[in-house]
């Protein structure tokens, strides 16, 4: 987590670390109570008793506050859009080594946060199905085209997840052990298939 | 589950449907201490008192004894079997087919499956990590070829498992709801690359 700044100009209402923190909790709480899309930013903003727009000041915007209340040790949304910025040519590639690189050295936190996000039956205590649907799938959106987009980025967040599942949770050889660049070779252009639709 | 048949000319040590279950009984808790790998038929069999070679009777072997453990609605190996049986002519649309048709009347199993495998950190509580493992992977490596075939057993796994978790336990849409015609068109020629190689 980065340290907030100090929103400019703002008569300040707790300094920016409490504001902060009192978002993120509320946000938690809010998230896991009514869901992602049922917890309004302006409802979890009163709620913590700060101004709505220090959502889009700390976090940039609802999904950005999603992944804050997580705690990962890397920010899944950022690695995402760098991997998406270079356009649809050779996403599937792209997409598979921003994942395993950025996730190898987490296996162990990959591997709580599917338990965690899985291991309940109320959706709403599911935080990581939230994280699939709104960042992975939500970004994806942003750039896929054609008129089944959508259910080409579910399918893309799909082998995505499938792919973490069995290297970093059941922890299945030889994948579990594969170097990175060898699953990249393989798995890249099947879901280029899925990109290019 | 099939009424367990009598073994012809063998002495009866309790009746058949005594001894079956009881190397259900036996194995699901050897399993669940040992591990698939750990758990040995023998030791199974001289725990519940019957002779090993009632195992290939009832259960036609150890991974039909471990699916046997799991009480599903369907036979996932006798599924995955059928759609090996076709060779590697098409088997990323028959796999992708034969996953969806055979869960999708039973949703709700799956997700519970699935939570229950990966909701704890102890391997040996995740019978699911086994089913991925030792009936998935293992059946796709008797018709793989290639140096990398057991890598790409496990990948083809994961994918298949990847679309299991989004569609039936986070419920992403529009892949939750999606046709499984229309499923099957996009994700059966990904698995065919990684099936070929």
């Amino acid at each position: 987590m980065t340290q907030a700044r100090r929103s400019r100009g703002r008569p300040p209402a707790g300094d920016g670390h409490d504001r902060r923190t009192a978002l993120v909790e509320t946000a938690r709480r809010q998230f896991a109570a009514k869901g992602f899309a049922g917890a309004s930013l302006r409802s979890i903003a009163a709620e913590a008793g700060v101004d709505p727009s220090l959502v889009n000041h700390y976090f940039g915007d609802k999904q950005g506050l999603l992944v804050a209340t997580l705690e990962l040790p890397i920010d899944p949304l950022a690695k995402i859009r760098s991997a998406l910025a270079g356009g649809t040519d050779g996403l599937g590639e792209r997409l598979v080594r921003t994942f395993l690189s950025s996730w190898d050295p987490h296996r162990e936190v990959f591997a709580t946060m599917a338990r965690t996000g899985l291991g309940s039956a109320d959706p709403a205590a599911a935080p990581v199905a939230e994280v699939a649907r709104a960042v992975l799938v939500g970004s994806l959106l942003e750039v896929l085209e054609g008129p089944d987009a959508e259910l080409r980025a579910a399918l893309v967040g799909s082998q995505v997840v499938g792919l973490g599942l069995l290297r970093y949770v059941a922890v299945v050889e030889p994948l579990a052990s594969a170097g990175v660049e060898e699953v990249v070779a393989l798995v890249g252009p099947a879901l280029q298939r899925l990109v290019d639709g």
